[in-house]
This record gives structure tokens, sequence and C-alpha cells, in this order.
């Protein structure tokens, strides 16, 4: 056992003191792990767009000072009482949501919406005692989705922590726990595109992305990529997208152009722009009838109301929503990091940047121009 | 070969003269079938809600005069040139959908929605030459959705009549080519429900009757029914209903009244009231997050709109219609058949009333009234 096991730690961490401004790196104290939590010492984390989301603050609760950062891969330290499942020294990606085992949602094969320990995004603290692990000069810093992988090291409740292959690089398989896991989820296990099929995807952001790539495993051989960026079409193809279309470039909606596109609708639609209702419904309108499948990836915005003609749905199309690409966080996820280990799944060409803790505000420039993927954050360096 | 086989074959028929006017019994002549048609001696026909909504013609073109009727059963009487699959004697049941067998929804096993013999709502015509079979003193007489079985002879496309087992009696198997087959699919094809899991079936007519036989034939162990007229739930525990829910009773939106009855929501719901558009929104919110799936049967009106917050597809919701059941008529509706041979399927007890051809105005009334669920009408007496 460490000497750290029941002290506190003092390590680095990038902390959102405010809504908006750059992240300061600051010396916190991270307590020791209390029933049924782990605290993990984080060596690589990547920035995804929910952080920038979170960061920016415009649609919900603002909670701050705050430590954001959920794509992480790290090692236990220290486990707190109750803790079987994991010990120090094992490799793990924490999660923003987790699997307790033992509710309704967890006993299902089709959901992934644990009752206990489904993503919070308003909490900032522990759930054990209400509390953050997190100070600074005795002044709490609070908990994002319950991960802050922006730290060096961070309590994670057990059920949020899938322990996965010993030998898996970190710096590559971080990215694995949210957005890619997502979007190839979308495809692998919701929309389900058979050999021979057209798929569009709406938006080629990181998890537009992996949906191309979860389709293009699927065997689906039309892959009709979306965007109103014409940048994002440049390495597109590298993830199986064979066509593109910018809505800008048409003067009709883009559901109609899909339709004519394809003589009379894809076969599976999946939505992964998270930016406007009326993307949802294109998405939903531009499937065939017969047989039409439209998933769901990203959140809306608050008020938000999804609208559409029923018959679309009488003529036999589906639509569904997905969390998390219906992976089960701690029973699927080490999978996914299985399907890098043995080649069928290559993160590397998601990861675009590269920078040290430090430097971590320039991972959010990236984003924020749009010109990266998935920037890796070496929270050793 | 009969020796009306080339001819024109007068009979008689129940017509719809204008709309809401009871229909007039008159000696009609029939036309031979041309190209790929059937002409078909009915012998049993039942009144679906459907003839009644386009008698009434308060939604739609109105087309008259006209002869109706699509739950039918009867004996092919002659056939056109190129067809093939069916020969004067065999037992069938002309359908109000079809099955051309080349189309890719044909193709597709996921759809039943053929490209060229799918509903038509409007057509009054047969395909092969854009004009009715049926003639009254020279004058036409249209068509309703290729089928007008209130006539004793009718003239059928081929691929819209299913050849079922001659042992099968008519005055009991007809009811099965719409109403009864639309129910029982929606719940075994379409919504799924596992063993052990509840179901809630908005609308006790024949249609949501049939999708409870249905949703008890699969193992649901609590049924839901949900209507607004408590004399339906007298007999729907004959088809498994277990619990009954009158939204007039409650001061909450019914979506609310089912979720908190249910501890989070159904596994599965199926609409089958056709009246209200909120009906089909309830339907869909009152599934559980996770894992819950919504089937919608009812045809909505022209305008309405479905609105929902698309959060409740983020929480793995699934929203499908279905048309028909999803079962491809002329593949799959003798296969139903043989369920009420083999006795899995109690068809006598959707079947409440019979009169004959000539008192066809009395099962409008039953209907009208909300008395009956299935009235035979016997076309030879």
């Amino acid at each position: 056992m460490s000497s750290s096991v029941g002290q506190t730690i003092r390590c680095k961490a990038a902390v959102a003191w405010e809504a908006g401004r750059p992240l300061v790196i600051e010396e916190v104290d991270v307590a020791p792990p209390q029933e049924m939590e782990v605290r993990i010492k984080i060596h690589f984390t990547s920035l995804c767009h929910s952080d920038v989301y979170f960061w920016e603050a415009k649609g919900q609760q603002p909670l701050f000072p705050r430590i954001l950062g959920h794509e992480a891969g790290g090692v236990v330290e220290s486990v707190g009482e109750g803790v079987t499942s994991l010990k120090p020294g094992d490799k793990v990606l924490p999660l923003f949501t987790g699997e307790c085992g033992e509710c309704r949602h967890c006993k299902s094969s089709a959901s992934n919406l644990c009752d206990l320990l489904r993503i919070n995004l308003d909490r900032g603290v522990m759930l054990n005692d209400g509390k953050p692990r997190f100070s600074k000069d005795g002044k709490p810093i609070y908990h994002f989705v319950g991960t802050s992988t922006f730290s060096q090291y961070t309590v994670v409740h057990a059920g949020c922590v899938a322990k996965i292959n010993p030998e898996a690089p970190l710096d590559k398989v971080c990215v694995l726990s949210c957005g890619i896991s997502t979007g190839m989820g979308a495809a692998l296990n919701v929309a389900k595109p058979t050999r021979g099929s057209t798929v569009a995807i709406f938006g080629l952001g990181t998890v537009g992305l992996a949906a191309a790539e979860g389709s293009r495993i699927s065997g689906a051989s039309r892959i009709i990529g979306i965007d109103i960026n014409p940048n994002r079409f440049k390495d597109a193809s590298k993830f199986g997208v064979t066509e593109f279309v910018n809505p800008r470039d048409h003067d009709k909606p883009i559901q109609e152009v899909l339709v004519e596109m394809t003589d009379g609708g894809v076969d599976r639609s999946i939505e992964c722009t998270g930016v406007d209702i009326n993307t949802m419904i294109a998405a939903f309108e531009c499937v065939h009838d017969g047989w039409g499948v439209a998933v769901i990836v990203s959140l809306p915005n608050k008020d938000d109301v999804f609208k559409t003609n029923p018959m679309n749905f009488l003529q036999e199309r589906t639509l569904k929503g997905t969390f998390f690409g219906n992976y089960k966080p701690l029973t699927d996820i080490p999978s996914v990091v299985e399907k890098y280990m043995n080649k069928e799944l290559e993160v590397e060409k998601f990861i675009t940047h590269r920078v040290n803790l430090l430097d971590i505000n320039k991972a959010f420039d990236y984003m924020l121009r749009g010109e990266s993927l998935r920037c890796i954050i070496d929270m050793d360096a």
C-alpha cells in the first residue's frame, strides 16, 4: 500500500474558477476516498465538448469553482471501505455515469441508466456525505459528473470506475470513456445498420465520426456525413464517410435533400450535432419508410420541442435516443478497450493534439476553433 | 370453370351513395377480372371502424358512390391474365394492402409497405386501367382500398389476395383481414413485450383488444387498458386486460397517472384509439426510461403534430409506428389464420353481432353506438 493511503494528497489540478474564464493550475487537496469510493491517479485525460459546454455554463446551473474533465485513464491509488471490485494498482477509466449492479436498470439488458449512479449534471459533491473531496486552502472545489479528471488525483464512486486491460496504453484509451464510445455505441448497439445499408451521420465531430466508424464496422456501404463546417469533410473519409452534404449548399430542408439522394430515405440516421432541434427532426424525417431508424445522440437544449407529422411514424419509421451509446459503463467499456487492443478500432485517428497539463487551456482553444477532435492532456508532464 | 368466367356478374351490393347516409342494397354489375386481377365471391364480411370513417367522409376526399368493406372472406370465382398464384375455388381473404413481391419493401424483412400495392385511401379504381369494375345502369361505382367487400362479388388485385387454409371457416376468419391482425401484430411483431412485463393499451376497441390479446400471448403479466368509455372495461378481461384506467377519472395527464401506477412507466405501450394526437403523445410519454417502447397503430388526423420533449428520447425511449401490425399481407396473414385453426387465437370473442346483407346498416348502428366489436355480415343471406 502506498504511504498516501488514508492521507489527503496535494497535487496539481486545473480549476475552473468562473464561467468561460481560462482554467488555472492550482495546488489542490484531495481527501481520501470514503465508503464505496476510489481515489485514482489520473495519467491522461482528454477534452470533450461537454467539458467546454459546462465551463461556458450557458445552458445550466453554474457551479464554481469546479474541476472539470471526464475522459481519462488512470491507476487506482487507494480504495474506500466496502470497495471489493477494485484495488490499488488497477488500471481504470473513470466514467461520468455508473452502474450500481442492483437497480432495475442495471438488471435490464436494455438500459444503462442506473438509478443510483446515472449521470448527474448538477451535483458537484460526492454521494456518500454530500461534500466534495477537493479543496484549496480549506475551501471546497466542486466535482463535475463525478469524475473531475483535470486533476492529478481524483475521487470517484467505485460504480463509476471501469477496470481495463492492464496492458492498455492510457494515453490512447483514455478517449474511450465518453465521446468515442457514445458515437460507436449509437451505431453498433442502437442504429445497427445492416451490411450494404446507407447511414446518414449528422455532425462530424468526434461523436459523429465515431458513429461513422461504428457504421463502417457494421458493414454500411454508403455513409453520408452532414455538417455545416466544410473543414470537417477533409479527414472524415478516414472514418468511413463516403459522401458529404453541407446543408448551407441547399435551399431546401436537409431531410428533403437526403431523401432525394437516397431514393426515398436513408436506412439509418444518427444525430450527433447537439446544436438544434431542427437537426434532430431532420435526422428522423430523412429515414426511409418501412424500415428506417433514427437515433438521437446529442443532448437537446432545455426548452426544445420535437415536432413531426405522426404519419412519419405510421409509415414504420422508428425514433430512438441513446445515452452513452447504450454501453453499460462497467460491464461494457472494458470490451471497447479490447476492440482497440485487437485493432478493430483505431483510436489514434481521433487524437489530433497533445498538451501538458500546464497548457490545458490550449486544448479548449483547439476545440473552440473546431481544429481538434481529441486533444490528450498529459497530467504527469 | 364456372360459366360466369369472362362474363359480367350481376349481384347484390351495399352501395354508399353519399357521405353518412345509410347504405342501399342494389343490384350491381361486376366486370370480369383484368390482368393480375381476381374476382372473388364474398361469403362473409365484417365492419371495421375505417369503413365507418370513410363513409362519414369527414377527414378525407369524399368519393361516392362507393362500395365500402375490407374485412372479408371469400372464394376465387375467376382470375385474370397473368395470375398464377391463385385459381378458382381457392379460399381467400382479400386485403386492403398488398404485396407485389418485387419492390424493395417486399424484399425487406422489416417492411410491409409495398411500393405498388400499399394501401391507397383515395383511389377508387383498379390499377390496370384506372377504372372501377363496379357499375349500375352503366354508371361507375367506385372501389374502396381495393377490396369493396360489401358486394357479393368483387374484383381485387391478385397481390392483395391471401390464400388461406381451405378448412378455415370464413364466418370467423374474415375478421382477420384488418383490425385484429393490426392489433395482434402491433404487439407480437412490433412492441414485443417480454414475459412478465407491463403493457398499456390505449383504446379498447377491436384493435386495442387484439393488442391486449397479443400482449397476453407474449407473456405480459400486467396489461393496463385505457379508455374513456367504461362500458368497454366489462369484457376486456377476456382479452387479457388486468387493470383499467379511465382518463376522465383523473385530473392530471394520463401519462403521469400511468407513470405513478407503474413506478416509472410501462415497459410497452400500444396506441389504438385513433382519436387524438394527445393520446399518441401520452402513449409515448408513459413508457419507462431505459427500455420503454411505444407503438402507434392508429391513423392520425391530417393536421396533427406530434410534440414531445426530446429528452424523452435521450432517456432511451423508443417510438415506432406500425401499419397492419407489420404483417406482410400475403406472406404472413395465412399464418394468422393458422393461429386461429390451432386454437392459439380465439376470434370468436371478437364477434359480438351477426346480420344479413340486407341489414348491413344495423352493423353501422352497433359500431356507432359502441356496442359491437365485430359484426359479421352474411353476404349469402
